[in-house]
């Protein structure tokens, strides 16, 4: 194996997949990056088992091969190499890598032993633009259960209907919810690993690029330039979540982002470990007041209040400020707006317009906790 | 005690002492902040009971008194709340905090309890610029020991002497000497605990205002705008130094210093756990080549190689190249004169200028290893 290459393509390809190395004491090869050498261009992988990167770069070519290489020193050496080309070159079971006044020579490990990251056999191909995709997946994949005792929701579910595709992510103690316009033939829905959803959101630009998504069986491709990332799927039945989320409120409460953020942020700091602070919307006609509080023995108490514009009338109720605060940050509206019933019913958390029939593209749902 | 000031001042104050606030299981009061109000002012302090710092605001008192409030909730809490007017009071051991629409009550204990910051009984005093004094500790400071087995070689040596003040820090394999020009009728000598120079580089300004010193028996103050940092002083007996700088040396070279740093880097890589370099310096006529390299039986091998001019013969040695780039980086010239003689003495390493008799304010010793 020998080929030339920039430093500039080398060290981008070498950051794309070495964030999905891990070190793995069963299986040390799993903390290497593979290098391969076809007759055209350099293919630098990376996998975990469950998620696998390639990455393609233009080359000159003299002599086809391959062979993996620690990442970690990988990485830091071509990091510090300045950018200028490349040589590489492969001996035996080490890797020369030449570039200007450098010359290294690199312990690896044979490319045979490599796991290898599967083909998808296609059944549907879907495309959507780099940064819709990236930023719909940003919106939802933090309401995502951590644990993994119910995989199904440890996921993020993208379902496919004729004129949209949902993204939704729930823990079961809160939902989002994302919309995205789209025209499609298909109708189609599965649910992504939360670390696979984290990875496409790193690999992803935040271009108007094509993203190409291939779906197999139970697996998933996402194609984006010189870069592929192939995934499994999450096997099992998603809930019905949309049974729970309520089509009638008593009241909407519309406020500040930012000032509602505030608030929500100074009084959690007295929330202790349970992070519960208390709502009470009061009211004076058309205008209402938040007031917001939160009271722990250790620390002491707070009460904060923020205005608001209110439709319907007055309600009080207990959320967990941790779950609000995550939905807050998603929503990239200057106004939101709340819906409430009781202090027993999930709240519905939106952007707010004034526009009549405005489309509301993104929801974020709380079950308040009893107080 | 009831008072009231702005914001932005208590945030300031709060922010400043907050860094030596430390959770102490014997004493947890350690982890508060001391509020104490005089007719005057609103006084913020903290300690760890080897350094104390105190922090001076501007407040309109209506009522004198004295309360302890935990560091961690004073600041997030103080931190969150609009750039307005704060309103204090002390009710027991609770401090009520208003501010625009927040009203909290944070508990407290009793300021009696709180360890008292010494006053210094002066001997001394010197005034300093306070960027000067800065750049100087910061320069040496990172050579320092690490461990407290040698408590004198664990600060930094500060000496006056008529016309220069000498900063001085080692380890014993590696030392950094800054000297500063300084007008001044007195001869001392004290060391400063590295723990006390991090917080005197942190807390004093990048501006030219002056930093007063105050030295007393066995403890320091430094004073600067509305803040004093008081802190004990190392006892024991500074090393002789000065008898291990060697004044001959049969090579010099002088290179450029930012290609050097990003050599002994990329060979660092392969160094291995000793971290140990090889240099060996080349001659030919006035131009000689400094060659770099490492090996490890992990990783693998570098060699790298950096342009140098030379005054005298070529020499090969090994260094630690930790040490190495600690030096370099606390070098601000754009070229570097390395002094050298054998593979067993102390290479001298300082800022390299053209100009005859140009004053060098700055060297960095490091012992070589044996190879």
């Amino acid at each position: 194996m020998k080929a030339s290459c920039t430093q500039e393509n080398l060290i981008k390809a070498i950051s794309a997949v070495d964030k999905i190395v891990a070190s793995n004491a069963n299986l040390p090869i799993l903390g290497n990056i593979l290098f391969y050498i076809d007759q055209r261009r350099l293919k630098v992988s990376a996998t975990n088992l469950e998620i696998g990167i390639n990455f393609w770069i233009g080359a000159k070519i003299e002599k086809i091969g391959a062979i993996t290489i620690p990442a970690r020193i990988l990485i830091n050496f071509v990091s510090q190499l300045p950018k200028r080309r490349v040589d590489i070159e492969v001996f035996k079971n080490t890797l020369n890598i030449k570039c200007e006044n450098h010359k290294a020579s690199i312990n690896g490990l044979p490319a045979k032993d490599f796991p290898i990251i599967p083909k998808i056999e296609e059944k549907e191909q879907i495309t959507i633009r780099s940064d819709v995709l990236k930023q719909a997946l940003s919106q939802v994949v933090s309401s995502v259960a951590l644990d993994e005792t119910r995989p199904e929701i440890a996921g993020v579910l993208i379902s496919l209907s004729n004129d949209k595709i949902k993204f939704v992510g729930t823990d079961s103690y809160r939902l989002a919810e994302k919309t995205i316009k789209f025209k499609s033939e298909q109708e189609l829905s599965f649910i992504l690993p939360s670390r696979t959803v984290h990875e496409v959101i790193r690999i992803l630009d935040q271009t108007e690029k094509q993203v190409k998504i291939t779906l197999g069986e139970n697996q998933i491709m996402f194609q984006s330039g010189w870069m592929n990332l192939v995934s499994r799927l999450t096997q099992g039945q998603y809930p019905d979540y949309e049974q729970i989320i309520p089509n009638k409120f008593k009241s909407e409460i519309i406020v500040s982002r930012s000032d509602f953020e505030s608030v929500i942020k100074t009084t959690s700091l007295f929330a202790g470990q349970t992070s519960d602070v208390k709502l009470k919307i009061s009211k004076t006609g058309t205008k209402a007041q938040v007031e917001v509080s939160a009271e722990s023995s250790d620390v002491g108490k707070n009460t904060s209040f923020v205005d608001c514009a209110i439709k319907g009338v007055g309600v009080s109720l207990v959320l967990n400020s941790k779950y609000l605060l995550d939905g807050l940050k998603n929503i990239n509206s200057e106004k939101i707006s709340l819906k409430l019933n009781n202090s027993g019913s999930p709240v519905m958390i939106g952007p707010y317009s004034s526009a009549k029939n405005a489309e509301i593209d993104y929801l974020y749902l709380i079950m308040p906790i009893k107080a």
